[in-house]
């Protein structure tokens, strides 16, 4: 299936957050209607949805009857269940592709494949054993940062180790998940790059954006990153050769540590990534319409940038402020009905200056 | 009920066409959920809401049932039938509210408030009868033009005389409905503005367009108008007065004739209009969110224009040619399915030219 879906079509995402939400609302104006999979009856992307199958990502039948809903899959999230792809891959395309998830799925992998793409990381090593990370520490250096292989977001799945003295809590925290040992990076600041790839091969990338992090947590990302124009391009140029490699077609955002000696890649997450919400109000068209268009099949859109912006993060009880919020513009609420501490209830994106841009 | 309704909330709007899908797509990012009311199954605006009640405007448990889901009331057409106004409304604010429909809802009550309100409007007569029409003609001159008072749109129950032997047949083709006669005006060209007005009194504009119609259907509209500077501020201002004469509460759309001698207002709309669909690619915060805003007691938006734009329809087959019109971008299609001659099947906002516009 290489033709562009036509309007009337239907997407598929795997996932209602709030990624799906906006996938949604980018998808209305193509005239392609959305079915959300997600076990929540509450998920924020149905009330914007043509559709939603509530149920677990291992029912078979649900799955069958979503495939049956829709003419392309996509997703908001890695962690999808093997099986699920494997049922759904069976009848129609999945976008991005598997490999993509694989990679990235895998911190072990994800790390390996982006060296042999030429990229630099941060020295790291392949932790099975508490013996192992004994080994790793002498070898990268402490401080080092201990992650799971698998499932971690947001800072969890993570332990710091400040010395050997950390190692055996460090090892027991995980419980005996397999993981990676990663030497910390002395980087001046974090910076991202939404970059699209369409089915044509044709790559457009957003300006990118630079990131303020707290308690692992996103949030704060502001563009222009104020990085100087050669890492721009170095930036812009690794996302591209990443998406080629990975015959990618759809969003994916990569960010990266900006040091003394160039850009280090931390990591990439293959779907639209909350450091390029700020798109919506300063882009011609955003990374949700991008991801849309590559996921069916239409060419790209005009991406370029009018606006300086500062995308902030309202987490938890930031969001019950929106009276004071909405006065600003540019506030997207994602329809979440319990504002728990951490959990993103939404963003504002801040107008901080209007550009011609060139 | 004057506080702004929180995130959470439920608007209710009447009429799920393409104006119903956009103000839909528009509250989502305020965290604010929409419950369509259409008769018509296949609703476009009904894919991308929370709810959707189908049932005819007559249906008085429908109604109620739709009263009891949603926090206030809007509209997407004007010849809403006035018994559900009046359940409605015995139940819940509608917004904006009902001296704006019943004025704008008959063209004599229409232009009789303008001009109270100091426009100008096309010279006009009351018509009951083929004698009044005869009498009114010779009165205003010819050519002129025969128009129902009530249920008139897209230039449909619409008669041109272009001398007395064109009453008797202008006169049976309206078939005994109540008219009025407008006589023509000299004009260089249409522009509109739209305009809003929030529950606490601040109104805001967006700038005026330029319109071009064929066949009594809206074909384009560009912006900036080409208008001068002083004309611009005149429709400015009179919008201002009119929404303030009318206690307004959300998003106005008035046309204006431009001539020699100044303006000349041709007619309102009380709800969100085909001419300012340009605000969705050219202006921060567009006309459908400024709409939802007003309507949810929210303050407006900052709508400030950072682009030229030229907007046109796709009217019949017109959308056909997506894979075309896909490529350039600020593409919007409304999700119906059949492309009747006629029938607006989407928009597209072409972007002409990038400003800061101060």
């Amino acid at each position: 299936m290489t033709d562009p879906l036509p309007p009337g079509s239907t997407i598929g995402i795997l996932g209602g957050g709030q990624l799906g939400r906006m996938l949604a609302l980018a998808a209305a104006p193509l005239g392609l209607k959305v079915v959300i999979f997600d076990p929540d009856e509450k998920a924020p992307a149905a009330q914007v949805s043509a559709g939603h199958v509530a149920a677990a990502y291992d029912d078979a039948d649900a799955l069958a009857a979503f495939a049956a809903r829709v003419d392309v899959v996509t997703y908001e999230f890695e962690n999808i269940p093997t099986a699920a792809l494997d049922l759904l891959e069976s009848k129609l395309p999945i976008r991005p592709g598997r490999q993509a998830l694989a990679i990235s799925q895998d911190r072990l992998s994800e790390k390996t494949w982006l060296q042999d793409q030429g990229a630099r990381v941060a020295p790291f090593a392949d932790i099975a054993s508490e013996a192992d990370l004994a080994a790793a520490l002498e070898h990268i250096g402490a401080p080092a940062i201990l992650k799971t292989r698998r499932f971690g977001y947001d800072g969890k799945g993570q332990v710091r180790l400040k010395g050997p003295e950390d190692v055996p809590s460090a090892w027991e925290a995980l419980k005996g998940s397999p993981a990676v040992l990663e030497g910390f990076v002395d980087f001046d600041c974090e910076i991202s790059v939404i970059g699209a790839r369409g089915l044509d091969g044709s790559v457009a990338c957003f300006d990118p954006g630079r990131n303020l992090h707290e308690d692992g947590i996103l949030r704060r990302t502001t563009v222009p990153a104020g990085v100087p124009a050669s890492l721009t391009t170095d930036a812009v140029l690794l996302a591209g050769r990443i998406l080629n490699a990975l015959d990618y077609v759809g969003v994916l955002g990569i960010e990266f540590f900006v040091t003394g000696d160039g850009l280090v890649v931390n990591e990439f997450a293959p779907r639209v990534h909350n450091s390029g919400h700020w798109t919506q109000n300063g882009c011609l068209i955003d990374q949700f319409e991008q991801h849309i268009r590559a996921v069916a099949g239409w060419p790209l859109g005009d991406g370029r940038r009018f606006a300086d912006v500062e995308m902030q993060n309202l987490i938890g009880h930031d969001a019950d402020n929106w009276q004071a919020l909405g006065a600003t513009g540019g506030l997207h609420l994602y329809g979440k009905a319990e504002a728990r501490p951490g959990r993103k209830m939404g963003h504002v994106n801040r107008i901080t200056g209007l550009n011609t841009g060139g």
